[in-house]
């Protein structure tokens, strides 16, 4: 069975081959599905059932993701991830935003001063630009949250080592101590009251989905939900080789990034154009190659209709790669200045968010 | 090298080996010495050199000890421990008496609650019977510590794997959770000012304070102090054969016991004896091989000079066994019936120790 490694930064193109790796299954049908789930973006799902259920019968459920606040900048994988949350919120879900202070400081040395300071300065704020409702998220630091951390504690009773190695592929005690603690947050709004709920990640995320619910089924008189997950594609890097990454710059989009800088690395990137102007006029451009088209399909076009037509445009060679690229940078450059409109308009309110303090 | 298991049972007779394989020191000169380690039942130390030279130019330096409240009694190898805080506390030590709730709840599955309710009810005032100041002494639990529990975290990020396993001999994840926790404990009085501690341990609990030791030295740009520790013999079970331990309650004492029972198990305790009292009034006992004056060294008798009578008496044939077991049953009645009344009254004012709350 392939791994996967939550912390390293392997590209998963065969996503079908991932699905069936890790038991992973096709996303039921949802209730005004969002643009990623449309268009495939998000392609699996586990154990979503019980959540469907409950979106139904509007009983409750939860959704919940985390905040890194190590660097000053979030990523377009972090950005599809808060749309999914975003959806589950807008259907009814309670939702939670755990501040991963904890694993910050002691996994990249930010002190954890530092790590809230960054989180409510930008990553808060962010997530609420991205589509958070603000008013009907719960919030909390990691490093406050006891219940959290005793929980993890008893967890961590619950795996041995090689059940860990056989999750995680390897196994050292601060690793350890993350994955647990990512066992009670993930778990933390059962704590109160049983209910399904649901985590949106990227792939490389599932370890934690698992150890959940091998935990979970370790502890089977605490009635806890197994969390159920949805799970997007990456983003891939600018010249198509790898999950965009932050280590290759010149490839990789950040949230907010300069307007210039960002049409810059577009106009370098991998696209499904021909070899000269004369065969893609008669041919027809690759839509399915091109980063370009990547990004409009993820993120810069919302309207369906709208990505068919560029999509249909390629394919019959009218629309070439020049201009399209303008076009790219064209919607770039709005999207980034709405947002850093958007970042420093929910900065402003970041002190009437609903924080639990412990 | 042996492996010491501090969660293991295993008896070490040979103590000097022990002191060699694990590279620790003779106890050097200190003043006032108490009955422990003028007996050498306090038969090693490791790095306390900067403690004693804290307490010579009285400087701060701390002492710390743990509480495991799991069961409803305590034996006579914390008994040991406490003493020797109770000491460096004499001379000038800042005292720390964490309560490992955390550890109870997940090692041992009580709960939270019901550990600080042990913790209060009994182990405190027993620790405060057994002749810790109150009023100098810091207490805290541990599940309330966040920042123990957040430097734990810190602490798991500088080992690996293989490095606890070489300290501990195996690696669980509930286990190095337990560890890096204590690590955390242990260097807890030098979060706000540097200064030497010394932590009074059995031999079975020194993988704590290499792990400690180690991190310490991963951590050279924080500039703590690597804890110094003194080490305890461990009391013989009654019969001899291993230490003293509660899975073998006819050769164990406990604190508070009840008087007739422990008399009743000091009957059938192992002497120095010979074959017949013809004999020993001959040649004399072996108080060396005998569990009762074992009990005198250790917990019994305060004054030397009334131990080395008994010693001399015993060899000279002229202290029998029968009569010396009916003393050991009447200090030992007494000794019960004063820790009884010294914990009702230490219990009575609880509510007035200096808890950190965080």
């Amino acid at each position: 069975m392939a791994m996967i490694d939550p912390y390293g930064s392997r590209l998963y193109k065969d996503y079908e081959k991932v699905m069936k790796d890790f038991g992973l299954e096709q996303l039921p049908d949802l209730p005004e599905e969002n643009r990623l789930m449309r268009r495939g973006v998000v392609f699996a799902s586990r154990d979503l059932k019980p959540v469907v259920k409950a979106m139904e019968e509007r009983k409750p459920f939860y959704v919940l993701t985390g905040i890194m606040p190590t660097s000053e900048r979030i990523h377009l994988g972090n950005k599809m991830v808060v749309e999914n949350v975003a959806y589950f919120q807008k259907h009814g879900a309670q939702t939670y935003i755990l501040v991963a202070d904890l694993e910050a400081a002691t996994a990249r040395g930010v002190s954890l001063e530092e790590a809230k300071k960054r989180a409510m300065d930008f990553h808060i704020p962010s997530y609420i630009a991205l589509g958070l409702d603000p008013k009907k998220t719960t919030f909390y630091f990691q490093s406050e949250n006891s219940n959290v951390i005793n929980f993890a504690y008893e967890a961590a009773k619950k795996i041995t080592l090689n059940e860990f190695k056989a999750v995680y592929g390897s196994a050292d005690p601060g690793r350890i101590m993350a994955a647990v603690t990512q066992v009670g947050d993930i778990l933390f709004p059962q704590f109160e009251e049983r209910m399904p709920g649901v985590i949106p990640v990227g792939i490389d995320q599932d370890p934690h989905i698992r150890l959940t619910r091998d935990v979970v089924n370790r502890m089977k008189d605490r009635k806890f939900f197994s969390p159920a997950a949805i799970y997007n594609k990456f983003t891939p890097s600018l010249d198509g080789e790898l999950k965009m990454s932050k280590s290759r710059p010149h490839t990789c989009i950040e949230l907010p990034d300069d307007p210039k800088k960002v049409c810059k690395k577009i106009m370098r990137a991998l696209t499904g154009g021909r070899e000269s102007v004369e065969v893609q006029r008669k041919k027809g451009g690759i839509p399915e190659d091109c980063m370009i088209f990547e990004l409009y399909k993820q993120h810069l076009i919302e309207d369906d209709k709208e990505l068919q037509k560029i999509h249909d445009d390629c394919k019959a060679g009218k629309l070439l790669c020049g201009e399209d690229k303008q076009h790219c940078c064209e919607l770039m450059e709005r999207y980034m200045k709405k947002l850093k409109k958007d970042i420093e308009a929910a900065r402003k309110n970041v002190d009437k968010l609903n924080f639990i303090r412990f």
